[in-house]
């Protein structure tokens, strides 16, 4: 799509500097756009291409306007304004409505008319797809189902029977909504699966990444408030809550029946315990167990720092010998005072 | 499906506690639970919600009796109990048996009478397809695999090539069986792809959750023995064997012909070395790293606790003078005793 | 497929030990491989097998050839060496060539009259198929995607709009490439959507495991190298660069715009944080965890050791005292200094 740089400004509240007819139709990074194209300055890394970009303009601050000459657009968050003139500049995909030939929609679907229903995919009996929903190639919406308006499942999306999905979802490739959680009974050595008859429910303006799992509930529902995000790989145990508005890096692990709190971040590859509550706004870094509740908002982390495998080495021998070498301090600080105590 | 109070007990071998005729058509949380809806209590947890539940009837045991007045199914393990009651009161879900029109389902398989084959799913020439098998929407079954009777492959499972899967099977959307394992040889920087021909052997009654990963053998088969049940998103290497009634979390890494014992339980994220055994009965916790065999059973771990981002980072540096640090407490002991023996 | 000996010593360059008309039609382990089978010994964990092998031909180094009297072909890697004539024995599988009827081809695509679609599958509008190329079935090749020559899909693997896969690819089952980056602005607590304009460029002879998902660039491309090998599970973020030859083992996580140098091997669970760089020929051990730049080759690890859970528990509780415990030994060494300066 084609737009002047004083509309890109004005859609984002941003004062224009420059030229206002300047047309752009692109984006590009500020090293590498050329003409037609908005780049954007968000992080001191990038400054450095600045002065020699090819861009047709730049998204910035007043502050490192300064050192720039050409076209812009000025704003307080040149990050979050780039994201909103990203979306215009890219335009929706364009997308047929109807059912395709090669789709399934069994008896007693409610499908919009509205809605794309794509090719190989398989609606059950009874799902809803709402108003201008698109259901991307070999897409399963089992019977029951829900999925809100305007919610965009790119393709090969599995949600099992009875889940419901809100409006404006984005859902991407092999995301699995609703399979069975993991729940178990002993009998004398031998598991008995314990009958998972809650469902999942995801809110609205939810993002899904690829591959990412989230298990039905085993009496009661999952949930995933409003304006979730979640990346890649991720494991969401069954029963678990997430806040609105958490962002969760891929790959993390949230155990059965854990509470995460409000406006959360959580990086990759974090693992959360079973039952536990993380209190709203925590930021956990990447890779951190945690295995007890956060009741207070904070950073948190866990884990060693990389060091060369040979030192690693040497040091985590002695990780075993933590304790020990604690206790030899004790008694060594004792040994002394009694020894001062003496003279 | 409803079920008299009486019937429930009796299926459970449970003492019945109040009134037999009280009808059961669902299950609940203690502090959720409705008319008509049976409740457990099975952790001090949620013992604070049996006294107001709203459940007609409770599963529990003789201790708990004592602070519970209402209906009641008396056993020594609640949870196991509530398992198989759950079970019969949700009731199968109604499956079509035969091929739907949808489905491709090449020449010279051997496909069941009774089987159910899912919208959309491709059955490859020469595999078998046993009694009562539900293979759902977008499952894709190779050439030469075998699915054993009584299993459910619920959605858009991929069975590679001769792969084999025994009876009663619970198999979950997402899962691959029998992939490449990751085999290479090096020629002088270039990595050379080592065919993978073994297969994967399942036994009877696993269960395998959703985006699960489970290779072929490299030479020999990867085995999963009777009874095993594995979480999301967990990945098993070729010629991986795991022991009968072993329980699996989500994200476990199982590097390749590692030996897992029986009736191990390994939680969520935890990483096992190549070639590594570890005995029977053992338990690892979350996260954990297995580089060494595990030859007693037990209890094992690794990892550092959470602390704040300002501790963790003050902490994880000093990890890196572990070594250091223990070499000067030995110095210093040794010095102390000179100077102790001196006086 | 059938081979003489001679032959296949002569595939690998190797020197024939015993009859050159040895027929050689399948592969075994030492232990267990039969008569028409041939073995290999690369590891001295296994040499205690070769005495008494049933296979009719080893493949083993000339120091191990003293200890064996049976048919052997001799090289320096006999890794290698079986890994070549192991794809000779194998052989191809047999692919039909054309478009499967229940396959959805939309128009505007190229594909070569020598590629196979397989069933279910769905190629969308102006996709590319190369020569040779094999879809299996279950595949979602999305509009403006290009396959290039030889390479193998072998099932249920998604390839987003315009993403661009090399030559001789060997993709498995549930791989995802070209979702979108997880890019998100922060609007007061909102988390905005940051549209992932840029693709994914595969390389040539790259293989990919099941359900491995590598996304888009948000502005310019992910790049992968030629000749990468990852495992499964794997997740690569946006604007990742993988350099050539580097291969990456199970559930590996590697944040956005991070940028791994060539011929690395990064083992599984490892994570690396976004804006990282890793050096050319760098390995990494399992689950570690990369948060600063590696600027030199060598081998890198973190964690800690496994230990009982009880021992486990003892220590790592002593990890947040770790910068007091270093304290406190700094403290009693000076207090020592000074008491033997006062001596």
């Amino acid at each position: 799509m084609k737009y002047r740089l004083d509309e890109l400004a004005k859609s984002v509240a941003g004062r224009l500097a420059g030229d206002p007819e300047c047309v752009i139709e692109g984006v590009g990074t500020l090293q590498h756009a050329g003409a037609g194209q908005i780049a954007f300055l968000s992080s001191g890394r990038y400054r450095q291409y600045l002065a020699n970009t090819a861009a047709s303009a730049v998204i910035l601050t007043e502050a490192d306007l300064a050192e720039y000459s050409g076209n812009a657009i000025v704003v307080g968050d040149p990050y979050l304004a780039y994201a909103r003139i990203a979306a215009l500049v890219a335009g929706e995909p364009a997308r047929r409505v109807g059912v395709h030939r090669s789709a399934v929609v069994e008896g007693g679907c409610r499908v919009a008319e509205s809605a794309s229903i794509g090719a190989n995919s398989f609606i059950g009996s009874g799902a809803t797809i709402g108003a201008n929903v698109y259901i991307g190639p070999g897409c399963i919406i089992e019977s029951g189902a829900e999925i809100g308006d305007d919610s965009v499942l790119v393709a090969r999306v599995t949600v099992c029977r009875d889940v419901v999905v809100g409006h404006r979802a984005m859902i991407h490739p092999g995301v699995v909504l609703g399979a069975d959680g993991f729940g178990l009974a002993n009998d004398h050595g031998v598991w008995v699966k314990v009958p998972q008859l809650g469902s999942v429910r995801i809110g609205n303006d939810v993002e899904i990444g690829a591959n990412t799992t989230i298990d039905r509930g085993a009496i009661e529902d999952t949930i995933v408030e409003d304006g979730v995000k979640l990346d890649n790989l991720i494991q969401i145990g069954h029963n678990v809550r997430i806040g609105e508005h958490t962002a969760i890096a891929a790959a993390a692990m949230l155990a059965g029946s854990c509470t995460i709190g409000k406006r959360c971040t959580i990086a990759g590859g974090v693992g959360i315990g079973g039952h536990i509550s993380i209190a709203d706004g925590t930021t956990i870094t990447a890779m951190s167990m945690v295995t007890s509740p956060i009741r207070e908002a904070g950073v948190y982390s866990s884990g060693t720092p990389l060091d060369s495998n040979r030192n690693w080495h040497r040091n985590a021998v002695r990780f075993k010998q933590l304790d020990e070498i604690s206790r030899r301090l004790k008694e060594i600080e004792k040994r002394f005072d009694n020894v001062k105590n003496k003279e």
